[in-house]
């Protein structure tokens, strides 16, 4: 599924230090790797992983490969938590006018 | 780091699945095994990753364990997410002033 991808790819710091990276627009490999204190093939594993869930694209003109930031999969993983935040909230909602209720009855 | 391995927990169905179930309300394990058709030894495997990187949290009692939600750690990875999502805005607000300029600029 299309979450899992996306939230193991974010499980990592150097990916999630490029997808903060790219918010400010497209960046060059050799721009995005100088960042990164590792290794490049490392790093461009990193980038990889990054493409292949969907939350960034590449593009090769002439001998520069150069990414940006596709929002649709961080949209989709964010909405998922804000669900499960808006669920939580209305099962403590709830709990309080339980408990306003019994603190009523006990008057 | 902590975001690390919240995501990571988060990139698997089943361990979804759990922190959906639990906004509900705190739950027995036998309970949260029910919805799942998983072995219950993988799937308390699931629970552990959960409980590790401290997105639940369980109690035993008598012969029962019971799990709960804490949403500490989902508040936190969706505050990444919509850091993420600000400066990602911020950055297309930006260019669009500056296309508006440019139009000004050649009319």
């Amino acid at each position: 599924m299309h979450l899992d991808r996306v939230f193991r790819a974010l499980g990592d710091p150097t990916r999630r230090a490029v997808v903060s990276r790219l918010t400010a627009g497209p960046t060059a490999v050799s721009e995005l790797a100088r960042g990164s204190k590792m290794a490049l093939p490392s790093f461009t594993q990193h980038l990889d992983v990054l493409e292949r869930c969907g939350l960034v694209r590449s593009r090769k003109v002439g001998r520069v490969r150069t990414y940006r930031l596709v929002p649709q999969p961080l949209k989709t993983a964010e909405r998922w938590m804000a669900q499960q935040r808006a669920l939580w909230e209305r099962r403590l909602d709830q709990l309080d006018s339980y408990l306003l209720e019994l603190k009523e009855e006990t008057k």
